[in-house]
Parts: structure tokens; sequence; C-alpha cells
């Protein structure tokens, strides 16, 4: 083992988790790839988990970042004025939020995705006055115990310490054989069910930590449907299936609905440096000035670079080559699917989320060991690790995605070959 | 208005805060000085509410974050293995933990103030096996609902929307007229108290939110062994009062106390961008691998430039100039209070963390006011704003020490003079 | 108006319920006869909510009531032990537990409902360590608030004035059109779920308050595996439908079910005397001395009584004759649904509790009124009052009973010509 | 041992506490005594805890509810009007309310005392919208969620098996060695401690089970100010202090104080029957019909006799009574603590409600085991068991009252003579 390998072992909390998956140092990344200490390099399927869409340190927002740095642009600015603040705002409105007639008010609720989630939260109770909130089978959230709370994953929320309250749990679309939104009305209608009207729903359009899994459209647009008819505010989580990472800016797009408010992060800032930011139906808006706030909310760097990103989105082109690759990742992991039946597998997910959902137990961990073997970064997803899940930068050239799809599908080879070893 | 200032004020969200108080549009900073879009220079009293000890945009950082940038250095990585996170790992602990005889683990709970609050109540619950958490009057901790919970303030608890649970307040110290903790030990060792024994209790050693209240090393001392004779954990959020704003780099040096956890952000990546790290008694460090953990949590431009902040704690020098200037600031204050009884003032804290508690209603905002048409930069704390706090960078020069001073001293006569209308 | 009536409406809170529905004032009750100050007589197909299943004033208890009275026997014992209370115990034992193979410990929480079922629920959450307790749709348990956490009735919650936690609903049997445990067993494997493993769960077999739902003896039993498969406790609230209620003493026999706990109070005591019970499997009973209480626990009045009634009890007689009694009720009552299907009606429940459901709005409630007017008690139930609901006591001659049955055909048919008016 | 102590041993909970102390069958009981199985005749100084401050089966009492028994008078009501009822409340407005010059609408919640203690707290949350409420150490309000929420002891709060919530409590009169309601208004006024206003306070005036602490009149009356100065309702809970226990019928009228809600239940129906009221001041009444209730408000046996135990309070000779000997056993009490040093002894409590305290760990315990043995029942009381408690009848003639002290003062001296062996 290297040097640094030995100071994190020694003196990181053992809570770290994906240095155990892909245990090596990395030095250098750059789009789709990533190097080792060794100077092995990797393709990158993982993205930061969603949070590098655009690839490791894009030349562009490289150099705005730089001469940002050098010229002593304002760094760190709370919720004060900064020129790069308010061109990230204009930027959004104009090349985001306009285009979709999306009208929405801007929060800088801190930088990070749970912080995004708690402000989303906070604001639905206190524009309504009630308390709880609907959360949905597998969704996740984030870590602090406002998030965390609306979280299915069971040992995450061990974590808590405490019982999470003031949230109702009802199952996401597929998660029985039958159409769950059924059960969920019958629910909100039936004035003894136990279940008081929400503040909010919140929903993931397509669960990444869930096991990828992709809720349909029309499923969506029930959701929204029902949260008018009772008065319920919709936050659609975007912070992992946002910012392209399904084929279109938001991921809520296709299904054709217009959340109360959303949560975005990960992927924002484009460069992988923290920044979220809470959208806010204007008439929604009704926060008291500093009722929430975090010292790292004017994170100008962040700010250069999301504002240098947005430019992919200025016309069409790019989520059509989002929109071409994705077939060809789709295509590949279908045959896949029917090529080695003994993965007992399914597809799963849309755009540039997808996996493979395998029956069999260890199986998808095997595969995602296999891979970065043989120099692919590649994570498991699902309540039991049973989804290998391909998350690479939407930035892929076609070849290299190609060369990594081949990477998983001898590494599924190999895998059905073995018995499983846990 | 500037452009600027429209767009912000058109789609932020009406949270916003410090844009109110410092109603222009920043563009540059440098050590201690700030620039707007008009040029106008401002001495930043201020530091970012305590995220810029070592002032904006230190050169010497700067170096080393362009530099790693422009190597392509991997940006984001999660809790995998980066070069950047292994050597401020071990610079941390060279420099920091061992010459103070300190013995942590370090844990990357996000790169915010709240979310090491958060992991910190977690962990404590989850080693203790109990759900209650003591916090104390006056004390601030963040704004997801973890940390709220544990924070004094009303208008921000209002704002969860939901009753704040888990947790117990006591005084702090200096909240009455006699010992406060006789009646903390009181609530402690009586069966028909209705106070549990608790997980921790989470303490500021100077509250700054709360009004720059600075607990006296004995009432620290007392408290630390009242959590020994308990098994009560102590937990430190030296977020605010950390790196150094108290004269030590950590807050609690001076009392003698050695904290079980103990939380840090703001100014450690010492460059104004997001980084936060728990620190654990190493028995205390029972986690399960990812049963904590945030998208933001490995932000490698924070490890490099944290790890150059590092070079000012390697001898005794930076400690030495802050107590040398923190002099300065008291003296000054002191003949404040005593040349203008009209303030009804106070001198509150240690070292760069002071400010005067005016009793009239109104006065103490009416100073950072025209401090700030004066050219710096100053804000107010406490729960009704009765505190103006004096948080200039640890790195500034006695003379424009001096020239801030001189201001507020101008600005305090200005303001007792005309009746104070709000 | 009455005197007494005056009285009543003066000074008792609005919070005062039947008497609004059954607005004259009561003087004299027999078997399933009561009188008003008019001297008008009422057949009771109330019982008082299921706390009269012997009818009022039994001769055989009320001298037994009256002997013990008259020779100073201790009324009031806490849980000192008494003569009463020890006979009590052991003729439960012997002719209800015994014969039936169960063997519960006896635990006297307080002589309400209410107090059974938050002894049931504080006791499962301590044998198991667990916090949540699955409840059904459409439940009743009372109104203190642990009770009130896992009663469905939204107006009913709302009275809290406090978010309720803890507890989880589930959809009771029928509630959709598909097997609602296919949805409990997804939520209780998937580890993504957000649903925790309970501490216990807790059904009443026949609703009441609920609108006479009646689980099916399959749903039951597989309540009942799910349990011990999950290592969950499974708690009968059988205070409305146990004592005979629906034709056994207990109300799961049918079902072939042995619930860890059950709570029994109502009918108990047999004479509408305050008595509760706790019933116990052996290896749950670890209470520590004290642990819970109430200063009514040891109504020795009550115990009197009750040992009385369990004389209904020693043979089958009792028992074959409820089941007879409840053919013509449920014949007639179907014969209703069917001449009259302007009443859009159902026949729902089993045993002597049973009711119509209407789906015509109102009607329910018009129904009872007309009875009342008529000279028969009956309530109505349902989270729209959408059931009117039969609880004759299971002593009435079948004479009487026909004739009660002949003034409910006769209200239906005088309420389906009318336009409901509301 | 008896075969009826064997049936209750082999039978019932482990939860029974009293029969551990006082480990004989109780068969008979009138005015102030007991007499168990072998004849033994007891002076009764414990009176149920409380419920029977008129002592056992009082004559004129049992004749009424003979002859109510006898007529078939209705026995449970629910929330019907019967004439039992109506001459109740008649009475008690006419007998007590009147006279005292107080108002209040009656609220038959359930008949123990932890069902109108939940109905108090809920009410005053629905009034007001507020959640928390303030208790205090030491206080005891019942084993129901909500009564328990509001609970000091540790041990019962434990049996809860989840947090308790929505409660803050605060020192008791005396708790520490200065003015307890100063920390409490500080907590109160100060917008940065945490403590949020809150819907109520509840307060016993007397603590019985915390230890017999009696609150200074003065310290009851600035309770109260407070309470009216933030808007806050004041609830006495008079369960155990009230019907004359401590020489008044309620508790707080020496104090000059006028709570907007009043918990009454023990004693109240006379004759040790389950019967409890909840007084509302008219404006507060504000339920809705229904929305608490309970199976067993309507007990009619405890209205007869609760009616009749009003006759005690139609002219002032029974207060002149109660105080006459309340001075006697005070003095008593007195000299017991000078006499005997060795028992580190504090007379605590006022009226029939006085104790005292030992310093002596398990000293009380044993003074009243000497005491059973001696034929006298008395229980100690305090989170520690620390404090004997006298409760005798408020009828206990003279000298029967002076024999059960000189019992007393004997196990005193018998207990400070042995080293304690718990």
């Amino acid at each position: 083992m290297s040097k640094h390998i030995d100071i994190i072992n020694k003196y990181e909390s053992v809570v770290r988790s994906y240095v155990r998956n892909f245990p090596t140092v990395f030095t250098k990344a750059k789009k789709h790839k990533m190097w080792d200490e060794s100077g092995k390099e990797y393709l990158d399927f993982f993205s930061g988990a969603g949070a590098l869409n655009y690839g490791h340190n894009d030349d562009k927002m490289k150099q705005k970042l730089v001469d940002y740095i050098m010229e002593d642009g304002i760094t760190h600015s709370l919720d004060m004025a900064s020129i790069a603040k308010a061109d990230f705002i204009e930027k959004f409105q104009e090349v985001i939020l306009k285009p979709r007639e999306l009208d929405y008010k801007m929060m800088f609720p801190g930088p990070t995705g749970t912080n995004t989630v708690e402000s989303a939260l906070k604001l639905a109770r206190k524009v309504t006055g009630r308390t709880d909130i609907i959360s949905f089978t597998g969704g996740f959230h984030g870590m602090t115990i406002g998030s965390l709370s609306v979280t299915g994953n069971s040992m995450k929320r061990q974590g808590a310490g405490i019982p999470l309250q003031n949230t109702v749990t009802m199952a996401y679309d597929n998660y029985v054989d039958h159409d769950t939104l059924v059960y969920l009305e019958r629910f909100l209608e039936d004035n003894g069910s136990g279940v008081a009207i929400p503040a909010a729903m919140i929903v993931e359009t397509v669960q990444g930590e869930g096991g990828i899994n992709a809720a349909r459209f029309e499923w969506l647009k029930k959701i929204e449907e029902i949260c008018r008819r009772w008065g319920i505010l919709l936050i659609i989580d975007d912070v992992q299936a946002g910012v392209g990472r399904t084929g279109t800016f938001f991921s809520f797009e296709a299904a054709g609905i217009k959340p109360d408010i959303v949560c975005l992060s990960k992927s924002l800032s484009g460069y992988g440096v923290p920044l979220a930011v809470t959208l806010i139906k204007p008439e929604l808006d009704i926060w008291k000035p500093g009722e929430h706030n975090g010292t790292f909310r004017g994170n100008n760097h962040a700010f250069v670079t999301a504002t240098a990103a947005l430019d992919y989105w200025e016309d069409e082109s790019f989520e059509q080559s989002i929109h071409e690759k994705s077939e060809i990742i789709y295509a590949s992991l279908q045959k896949i699917v029917s090529d080695y039946p003994e993965l007992k597998g399914e597809v799963r997910g849309r755009g540039f989320m997808v996996g493979i959902a395998s029956e069999v137990e260890g199986l998808a961990s095997k595969v995602a060991e296999k891979c970065f073997a043989k120099g692919l970064i590649m994570e498991t997803a699902g309540p039991n690790d049973e989804v290998f899940k391909l998350f690479p930068p939407l930035t892929i050239p076609k070849e290299d995605l190609e060369k990594g799809l081949a990477i998983i599908e001898e590494s599924v080879r190999d895998s059905v070959k073995d018995p499983v070893t846990n």
C-alpha cells in the first residue's frame, strides 16, 4: 500500500466508504478519465456519484475559474451580492428557466444536496402549516436529520440514533405489481386512514441510491395531479437526476410536470465544487430574511464554473448527443441481460442514469469489482447493492463509452462463471 | 442600483440577508479588504462570519490552488483516496493535533458547519444509545433539522415548521446571576427531574451568533468534568470560534479541556472554500462504512488550501501576533464603552471574537450601518441584534486594525448623538 | 327541555357528543331497555358502545355487587391484594384462558380502554427495544397520546395538537381491491422502504369506530404469521370486539391466532363499571414493579361484577345463543340492503358487531335519528358516519331483537323516501 | 401465604407493586381502617394514594349508591344525559365553584387522573396553537404517553420506550437555593434561549409522588403572573392534592390563584370508584363534539357518590376539622425530626399531605415497613423513595390519628437504631 493510503487508514474515520471499493490513490483527472499514483488510467463510469456530469476538470470552466482566482475575485461572500453570483443567476434564468417556461426564485441554502433538501422541507412546512412530508420507498435525500427522515435506507436511518419523524413513506412506482397511486390516494381521501394531508411530497424522478428506479411519466403526472388536488406541494429532488443526467436539464421535463420546489446540487457547479440551489415558485417564497442560512451559501468559485457550464445548454446539440449515446448504453445493457441469463438481470433507468439489477446476491458487486481491476470505475446501488450503476460523464466520446461497455460485458462474463464469493 | 443588484432582487429568494445590510456588489477582495463595483474600498471586520480568518485570497494558498487546478489535480473525490486529502490529514495531525497532544480520527462529513454538527450528534447518539442532547442558551449550530434542534434562536427554530425534539436547553455561563452549572448538575443527579442523562452536550466556548458570549475557562472545565462523571460525550462546536479566532487553533485550548468530538469548518480551508471535519476520539469511531456520507465530503480544492493554511501554525509567531493585536482591540473597545456611557455598552468575547453589547435597542445595528457607510464591514449578533461584532481577519496589519477601530469609534460617537430610528 | 338537560348544556363542555344524538335524560335501565325522564322506553341497540354486552344492570351481578358493598368489601385497592381481585383472576384463568389454551399474565393498567392500549404499546417497545408500532387504517384505540397515535380518525388525531409519532399506518383488510398484506410485507422486507421493523402491530379483528370492518380470518392468520417471521409482537385490541361481541369471548378465536398481548376493557366488568386488563404472554412480562401504574387499577366493584359475568361463559350455551341471534340480525340486514337499493347499502361485520354502510351521504345518520324517534338507540360509525351500527346486548331476547330490527327497517324505509337533509 | 396471594403471584403481571410493600390480602375496609384475611386491623395512612380522602365506604355515600343500584339507575351512560350526572354537575357548581367565584365548564374525559391530564394538555395545545408544555421537576401526572411526557420520574419515563417530546422541564420551587422563577423567566424572555413560549404550564401545588414538595404561595402566584404575561395557560393538576387533601377543596385556593384548567380525579367520587373531571375556563372550551372521548366518561355510580361527598363541603366545618388535625400531624412530625437526629429528617408538605424526607438512604422505606408490621399502612415517595408520606383520611378521628402518629414514632425509633439493610 502507498503511504497515502496508510495515512487515510490510520487517521480517517472508519465511516469512509468508496476508498474501500476503489482502493487506490487518485492524483489526476481529465474529462472521463482518472489516474492513480501508479499512473494507471481509469475510465470513470461513476462521475462523482453524479457530481461530474461534464467530466473532470473541463477546460473552459477551468480557465474561467483560474482567471477569476488570479484576479482576486471575491471567493466567499455568504449572501452578499457579488458579480459572479449575479451572473450565474441571470444566465440560469435565461438559459435554463425561461426556455422551459419555468418561473422560480432561487435560494442558495448552503452548497450541498442535503442543504437544499432541508430548505425545501422547511419551506413546505412553513407555507402550508402542516408537518408531514410524504416520501417514497427507495428515496435518498441526504444525511442530516431532516433529509434522513425522508430517506428510505434502513442502515442510514438507524445512523440517526433517534426516531425519524414527521414523514410517511409511500410506495414508489413499480414497488408492487399494481398501481401504487391507488393506495396513496386512498390514504389521502380517507379521513380514517391515519395519514394526514402532508405539507409536501418529495420525489426523485429516477432514484439513484434506491437502485436506479425510473418512475413512469404517467406516474409522475399523476403525482403532480394528486398534489394539486389536495393542495400538497410537489418537491422534485433533482440533486442526482438533474443537470442532464437523464437527458434533459431537469429530469422532470419529459414528464411534463412543474414542481413547486426543485432541489439541485451535485453537477450544478459543473466542476465538482460545492454548490446547491433551491428553486421556489415565486408565490411560495415567504421566508423571513435569514430564516435559513449557511456559511458557504455564496461559493463564488462554484458560481463561476456553474455559469460556464450553462454554455452546454444554449442550444439542443448537447441534449441530442446525450440522447444518442444513451441509446448505445441501453442497447448494450439489454444485450448483456439477454446474453447472460445467469445474471438474472434487469435493465433499469433512463438517459445516462442506468444500471442492471441482478437477482443473484453479491453479483452486482462482483461485476463492479472486476470492472475496477480492468480500469473502469463503477458503483453499485440499491438497498442490497443489487444494481451496478453506469454513470459515465455526459461528455464521454462514443468510442470510450463503447470501450467501457465492453469492459462491463467482460466483467459480467467473468462474474457469472464463478460462484459468487462475498 | 446596479444591474447586478437588480438581478438579485428580482430572482434571489427573499431569504437573502447580508445583502440587505451591505447593499452593494462586491467584485474583488484581498487580505482584509474588499472592493465593490464602484471601486469603493472596505475594511473587512466581518471575515465571512469567521470563514476568512486568514483574510481573502491569501497569496500562498492561491498559488497552491491555481497550481493544483492547472495540473488537473482531482477536484471531486467523495471519500476515495487522493493525495490532496492524504496530505491534509497528515499535516493536520502533525502541525495541529500532535503538538497539542490531541488524538482524533478525522471524519469528512460534507463541507459545511451544519454537516459536521449533524455527524457529531448522530455519532454521540449511536455511541451512547441515548437520544437527548444538552445544548445551551444562545447556541448556534446550523440550519438543518438536527443542528437547528440544538440552536437557541427562536426565529430560526420556528423556521423548522416542526417541533424540534430530543434536546434540552440549559443555561450558558453568565446566563443568570449565579452559577448555571449548579442547576445543570441538579437536573442530572435527580432521578425525578424529567431530564435524562443525555448522549452529549454541545458547547461553543465563545458563542458568536448568540451575542459574543465567552464562557469562563472554569465553567468549561466544570462542563468537561460533569460530562466525564455522567458518561456524557462533550462536543465542542468550534466552527466559528476555532481555527485561531480566539487566539489559539482550537478555542478550547486555553481552558485545558479535551472534547470527545470537535466540529470544525468555516476557516478550515483557509481560502473561504467549503470544508468541514469532525474530530472524533478513536474509541468513539464506531461508524459503519458509509453510515454518514455526502457528495462534497472530498473537496480537494479545499484540501489543498487547508494544507497551505496550516503553515501559519508551524511555530508560535502567529498565535503571538493574534494575541498582541487582540489586546489592542480589547483596549479600544473598553475605551469606547467608558467614553460613551450613552451606549450602555459591555465588551464581550475573547481574542479576535469580540464585540460590544448595547442595552439601547437598535443602537448596535445603527453603529454597524454607519461603519458600512464609512467603509467598514461589521455585523451584529445576539437574539435582538444587540451586539456589534468585530471579526477582522487574524492577519490584519496593526495600522489597518487601528484604522478600523477608529471608524468604529466614530460610528459610535455619531450613533449615540441621534435618537435611534429603526 | 328538562332542567337536567339545561344544566348539562350550561355547564358541561361542548366536547359532549352522544347527548346531541340522543337528546333526552335517561333515568333507568334494565337489560336491553332504557327509560328517560318522560317514561319513554327505548330498545338499546347501542350497549354503551360495547360496554354493556350483557345488558344493563344484570340481576345476578347486581346482587353480588350490592352484597359486596353492604359488607364493606374493600372498594379501592390500587394493586394491593384483595379477595375480589384474586377471585376474578382465578376465574378468568379457569373459565376463559385455560379452556382456550391461552397462557397469559394479567396486568391491570388502569380501568379504561386507552389505558390498556397504552400499557400494551409501552411493553411492546420495552420488550423489543424498537420504537415504531404498525397500526391500521380505520383503527381506533383511544384518546390519550399513545393510543391516539395509533388511531386513524383525522379529526381525533388533530385534537392532539402535536404531531403523532412513532407509528406507521398500513392498510386494513379490504382497504383496496387487492391483498393489502402484499404491500405490508414488501415494506418490511425491503431495506430501503423507510419503514423499520416495528415493535408491534396493533389490530382490531373487527373495527368498530372505523366503520364495522371485519377482517377475514385468513388475513388475521397472515398478520400473525408475518409478525412471527419478523419478531414483531401482535397486539389484539379487543376492547370493543371482545367479551362476546363477535360471538366468542375473544374476537380472534375463530381466526385461530394467539396474540402476544390482548387489550380488554368495556364489557369486561359486565355491569358497565370501569375495568381493563392487559393480557401478556408470560415471557414478555418484563415490567419493573410500578413501571406502569394508575390509581383505579384496583376497582373492586368491577372485579366483583366481572367475576359474576364470567358465569355466562361456563358452558357453550351463551355462545350458541349469540350465534343463533346473530344469524337473524344478518339475514334481516341483508334483506334491508336488497329491499332498499336506494340505500346503496353494504352489510358489514360479524356476530353482534354489524351494520350497514350506505354510500348515500348523511343517510346512515338519518336512519339512526329516525330509529331514536321510534324508541331505538343506535349509533353511527365510520370516518364519515356512513355506517349505522347495531350493537344490541348479547342477551337480548329474540322477540325484542326482531322488534328492533323492524324499527330499523321502518326507519330505512322512511329515510330513503325523503331527500337527505343534512 | 394465602391462596389468594398465590393466585396473584402466579397470574398477575410483575408490574404489580403495592402488594409487595403490603403483602397481605385485604378483605374489608371502613373509614380509616382496613382488615386483612387473618382479621388483622390496619390504620390506613395511605388512603388509596389520595383516592380515599373521606375514608373507606362512607355510610352516607354507600346508602345512596346502593339505593341507586337497587332502583336500576342507569350505570353506564357515556356522555348521554343522566339525572345522576346532571345532579352532580349542578351540586358541584353550587357547592364548590360558585362560593369560590370560580367559573368553569366541566369536561368528563374518562374516569382516571391520566385522562384528565391528557385532555388538559390537548386542549391547551389546541387553544394556543403551540406544542410545548412546561412541566416541573418532581412532577407526576400519569402513565399514558401525554401525561408521562410531563412526569419527572426517570424510571417511569424510560417505561415509555420512546423519547418523550413536546415538553420542557423547569425547576420546581426550592429545587435549588435561589428563586427558580428567575431562571424560568429568563428562558421565556430571551429569544435565543431555545425554549419557545409554551401552550401551558402544568403544576401541582404540592407534589405527592415527587416527594411531598409544597410550593410556596408566592411562587404559585408568580407562576400565575408569568403565565398571564406570556399568554400561557396555567393547568393545575389537582388529582392528588385536590378534594381537601391540603385543607381546602382545591389545593390552590390558599395561594389565591385561578388556573385556566384544573384536573381532578382520585377522591372526586368520594367512594374510591373511578371519576375524573377537567375544569375549563368557559372561553377555552373550544372542543369539537367528540374530539376527546372515552367509554367510561359517564360512570353514574361515581356521579352518585361524588354528589353525596359534596355534602362535606356545604359549610366550613369540614375544612376547620382538617385544619385542626393537620396541626397535630405537623407538630408530631416536627417533634420526630427533632427527637431523632439520626433520621436526618425534614418535614415536608401541607395540610394532610405531609411526610418526612430522610437523607439516610433506605431509611424512609424501613420506617414504612415497620409501620406496616405494627398495623399502619403508609407509603414512601420521592425519586429515591426518600420520603415517608402520611396520607390519612381527612375524616380520621383525632384519637386514631394520634395512635397512628405514635406508631410512626415508634417505627422511626426502631429504624434509626438498626443499620439500614436494603
